[in-house]
């Protein structure tokens, strides 16, 4: 069993450090560094180019969020193998109706699976209920429904949503350091009307978007819907988005059509992967030297396990150029379906969009949230959160060791609540999920997380449940169904 | 001063009458019978044609409800003008941005207008809160989420909406005698919504629909957006879409392309029309005839202030070809922005559209809404608004009336709450419209509702709100407006 990624420290100190990193990837890049030699000790560096400890520590640790040097226990770095390149960086035009027609057929079944009670609930990224503060936002829903008699009776005009949310959410990223302002956000019908907008606002029928590989399938739906098409960039299952793949990109010919980079750089789904900080600050200065737009799902950045969270893309941006997009759904009340987009350079034509394709957004559940995140107990269940969430991907990841045919392979996420699994070439996830669902052993096949059809023989769990007996009974289920495909592929 | 229009009295009797009637419309179509001519009384008619007074009465009545013919008090009837053509049945394409500026800026300023405390509020078609049962709603929602403790916490899997809410509206249809399940129903973010998703599943990119003329903005933007032709078909301010132009255009050349009728039949914003039950029913024929689909917005289909609840082409349709869109905006909780659309065959495409433009609906104000409607309280609610809003709109065409200049023509609803304006020609009011909301004495310009930007001599006032003596200095300053344009153009 591998460990597809581990690390996310996301680290910024002086520049120095950079240099010195950058160097070293460049001797691996030319080849005067192989793949599996060991690489210059701390010490050694600290000697060799003049700096401190502490930069030489840095320094390395750059190159290995980078994916390009690993840690061995107690043996020091060596040069990573070579990362795959998943994917031409060829624009895949999604051909109208017919893929949909696939990926359709499987998110149908997903949302009729949903309904059984029997289901283990691996598959749609949703948490357990019971994780949610459920009285307090009770209580916040009956207090803000008291304090202002007109929430039901009057059509809300703001098509931004809330103003009282809208500051509570630029509060809640003003602790992390991105500065908004109520005027600088618009809430949506859940992220997915964010990611929907955002695509409407960037692109127009034609065009074509740079997104990662593998990717969250409703930002390909979306694509596909608004007729743009999609260059799939490899996505390292630690470090995320190659921004070298998208420096490569936007140099070449196919680059002079991208008009937007979409990604997930904190804990993407489904590969978990989490940007490095320096990587996205150079993203963002990349997007802004191609004149292109960022559009950042940033869903799961308050779900991190360790250290601070992730500072996002937006933080770097100068110009309106990122946005971002996120909801309360994976991290406070699902139930509300309340999520928010910053429009940044694109905030009429955004709020028009809303206003045509939806209208202004129901009240009544802002008005809750803001009340819970004014009452500062925020942080209190995010940390709670997070502890469960940590637990229960580290149980199901277990789990999954334990009862998945050898030669699989799965991400080690430091965020988020699902787990990206890859499994022997040659067993087909798509093929194999209507006999998985009869199993009541749901997943999500892999391929939906790919415009150009790849992944089949990789699988997305959610780990948003508590590892129960009947779980570890559905991955039992699932690891037989996925072995007895093997001998007949080999 | 002219009243456009003023019955709308739905009937539905033996089959008899309509030849009668339809022999008369003969006459007059081929002009034996010429404009303001007397038509046989009932009794000539009666002896005529050998049929009771029962039938002569209604034979008369169904060319009254066509528009072909007048009464004149104590005079009898008499043949009516000409109704004018209002567009000709060739497509519009909405060019993509250019016209969308134009009505996007009137919008905007509607929406910033429209926070403005000062504002006469004739604009925007909402209501005022005070109309609706706040504390009761409050208590519902109250009860809803204390019902259920997961409501919050839960992401709301079913992507047709709250079950619960779903019988309840199926019970409200059922009573005025249309039959939908649970599973005819999908919940939708608002109406606006509900006719964005009926847009995308009836017409693909280039294809045409046909709309009423006038039309509701919210269309041609859905139709704009989705890269729709649109064909514009007069609508009479009385009797609404004329089955004949559809009849016409269906046979024509232009035809050929048509996918959909997009209309309003119950109370037409903004012209307040109501089409007569035989002419409902004989489009939905012709809709099977030529296998084509009925987007029917019965948004105001509750509000009508006289009679019976007029019964939707809905209540006709056999083959699920009438998307029937609605919401409660208007009439129960327009702060729940709750909608819903009956998909009919397109219940898969449409479910799947749905999931991917904003995912599911918000359950709280969805279960608050069916624990109203539950309570059996909605008929005398409906009973108190109607005539509160009919009150309202005969008082402020009364203003209209006293304020407006020599030569003005205005609707005479039987239905909703929105009043349509025809001014002298010449005088514009898109051009106005600045002006006027400096003044505070807001509406909505005439070009919006067309996609060949016919009405500019006309616009729409909204009587949602109890007229006051600040409303009627806002129509004072508005007629003052409209009159000074006047020497300018004659």
């Amino acid at each position: 069993m591998i460990l597809l990624g581990y690390s996310c420290a996301v680290t910024d100190s002086s520049p120095l450090y950079l240099a010195v990193a950058d160097d070293l990837a460049q001797l691996i890049g030319a080849g005067a560094l192989k793949a599996h030699e060991r690489v210059p000790s701390v010490r050694q560096l600290a000697r060799q180019r003049r700096v401190s400890i502490t930069t030489a520590v840095a320094s390395l640790r750059e190159l290995e969020q980078r994916g390009l040097i690993e840690a061995r226990p107690k043996s020091g770095y060596f040069v990573a193998r070579r990362r795959p390149q998943l994917a031409p960086a060829t624009p895949v035009e999604l051909p109208k109706r017919a893929r949909l027609a696939g990926t359709q057929a499987v998110l149908k079944k997903m949302a009729e699976a949903s309904l059984d009670p029997g289901l283990a609930r691996l598959g749609q990224a949703l948490p357990d209920p019971a994780l949610f503060p459920e009285r307090a936002l009770r209580a916040s829903l009956i207090r803000a429904v008291r304090r202002d008699p007109k929430l039901l009776g009057e059509y809300p005009v703001r098509m931004g949503g809330s103003p009282a949310l809208r500051a509570q959410i630029a509060r809640h990223y003003a602790r992390i350091g991105v500065a908004l302002t109520v005027e600088d956000l618009v809430i949506t019908n859940g992220c997915t009307e964010a990611l929907t907008l955002a695509m409407r606002v960037v692109a127009r029928p034609g065009d074509t978007i740079a997104v990662e590989s593998p990717t969250y399938f409703g930002v390909l739906r979306a694509a596909e819907d608004h007729g743009v098409k999609v260059i799939e960039i490899p996505s390292h299952p630690r470090d995320g988005l190659s921004v070298d793949a998208v420096r490569d990109l936007l140099a070449g010919r196919a680059g002079r059509d991208v008009r937007a980079v979409v990604l997930m750089p904190s804990f993407n789904n489904p590969n978990g992967s989490c940007m490095p900080l320096p990587a996205r600050r150079e993203l963002v200065r990349l997007a802004r030297q191609a004149d292109i737009v960022l559009v950042e799902d940033d869903i799961y950045g308050d779900l991190h396990f360790e250290g601070s969270r992730p500072l996002p893309c937006k933080a770097f941006d100068t110009d309106g150029r990122v946005l971002l997009c996120s909801s309360f759904t994976k991290w406070l009340a699902p139930g509300s379906r309340t999520g928010f987009i910053t429009p940044g350079r694109f905030r009429d034509t955004l709020r028009s969009a809303k206003q045509m394709l939806s209208g202004a957004t129901p009240l009544a559940q802002q008005q809750m949230l803001a009340d819970f995140m004014a009452s500062g107990r925020c942080e209190r269940h995010l940390r709670t959160l997070r502890r469960q969430l940590h637990q229960q991907l580290a149980q199901l990841a277990q789990c999954v060791q334990d009862a998945f045919p050898a030669g699989t392979r799965l991400t080690h996420p430091l965020g988020g609540f699902v787990l990206w699994v890859e499994l022997p070439e040659g067993i087909d996830t798509q093929a194999l999920y209507d006999e998985a669902v009869r199993q009541r052993a749901d997943y999500v096949p892999g391929p939906l997380f790919s415009a150009a059809g790849h992944y089949r023989n990789c699988l997305r769990l959610n780990a948003g449940y508590p590892v129960t007996e009947a779980t570890r009974a559905a991955i039992r289920r699932l690891g037989r169904l996925l072995a007895a495909q093997l001998p007949a592929v080999r």
